[in-house]
């Protein structure tokens, strides 16, 4: 197998590795997504990918290795979390239900979160990043916003977060699966609102 | 195989059919709970029972219908949410949090909550029994509460209830996950009183 000429896929035209890498990191998103970490194989990834599977194997070595690559979120999302400490204090729950909800529309963003919460039960990494994602990115951000108990609001908001897209994007339940953005927004600002800084009652 | 003569299993103590289907029962909701559909085999199913593999065919059938059969939540637990809708309007929420929490705290359902949400990306009957706990249950509670948009906070409430499993019991993040039931209830219930019965804000 040679990197300086790597099948041209399904489309016949000839790719280069960078194309190709990225070809594959697609595919592979995209099957983690729809079918969790199990049934994506090498070959179901390849095939839609349009290459040999020699060539994931090549590119991205072990299974684990290739979710580990292709399941990082952007880190810009993570920070852009962080950084709404900036900003009305009484506007926090909107401005962190933009951001999530933005995340989630974002196609990228979107097969990486749904990717991982249904590799959770499968894939020791998978349930470390759902982990991660219920409680390590909000906690930045509850731990900078000088409230009591940051670690109980981040998990509670992070329920929020996993939840949400549990219900729109895995098991599809109406009216929250097509519910457009700005309202689903809407409807979760007031919860992000309490939990991140109004009194826990308990 | 001979049903008035089951396979005595581990123990060595012969047991009756209805022992025997029960543990059957048993194993396959822990089965399904702690590595999902894909992963739970009828032999694997029989071995925590301590029976032979063919006796699990022979109670039960195909995997679809042992999951079928064994992943049905007490019937109590639905009819519990809808008889809520009795008593003081402004303690609903802790009413509602008092119901879930005892459902998770339950063994069985827990069993039964966990395997529906693990095996929720790998069986339709899963996805669609997840689906069923995020609105259906509890949209006939709200249908009964003479809200606006039942549909919409049923869908909400939902979204605690299956955000919070996952959490608690599937990825166990602390301090969600070792959280005593008193209280997560403090918790949950102003969230639950306000997606519930309150202004939804959109």
């Amino acid at each position: 197998m040679s990197m300086s000429s790597p099948s041209g896929g399904r489309s016949g035209r000839r790719r280069g590795t960078t194309q190709t890498r990225e070809a594959i990191a697609l595919a592979a998103q995209t099957q983690f997504a729809e079918v969790g970490y199990d049934r994506a194989t090498f070959r179901s990834i390849a095939t839609a990918a349009g290459v040999d599977p020699a060539l994931v194997v090549h590119f991205f070595g072990s299974k684990e290795q290739l979710f580990h690559e292709v399941m990082k979120l952007p880190s810009g999302l993570a920070d852009a979390l962080v950084g709404l400490v900036q900003g009305p204090r009484d506007e926090i729950g909107r401005r962190v239900a933009e951001v999530i909800v933005a995340g989630f529309e974002n196609p990228a963003a979107q097969r990486i979160i749904v990717g991982r919460i249904r590799s959770a039960s499968q894939h020791p990494e998978a349930a470390e990043l759902v982990r991660q994602a219920v409680a390590g990115d909000l906690a930045r951000l509850t731990a900078a916003l000088d409230v009591d108990r940051p670690d109980v609001r981040a998990v509670l908001a992070g329920v929020q977060v996993v939840g949400t897209a549990l219900a729109r994007y895995v098991v599809r339940v109406e009216p929250l699966a097509s519910m457009p953005a700005p309202q689903l927004i809407e409807l979760l600002a007031p919860t992000f609102q309490r939990l991140l800084v109004e009194p826990l009652g308990a």
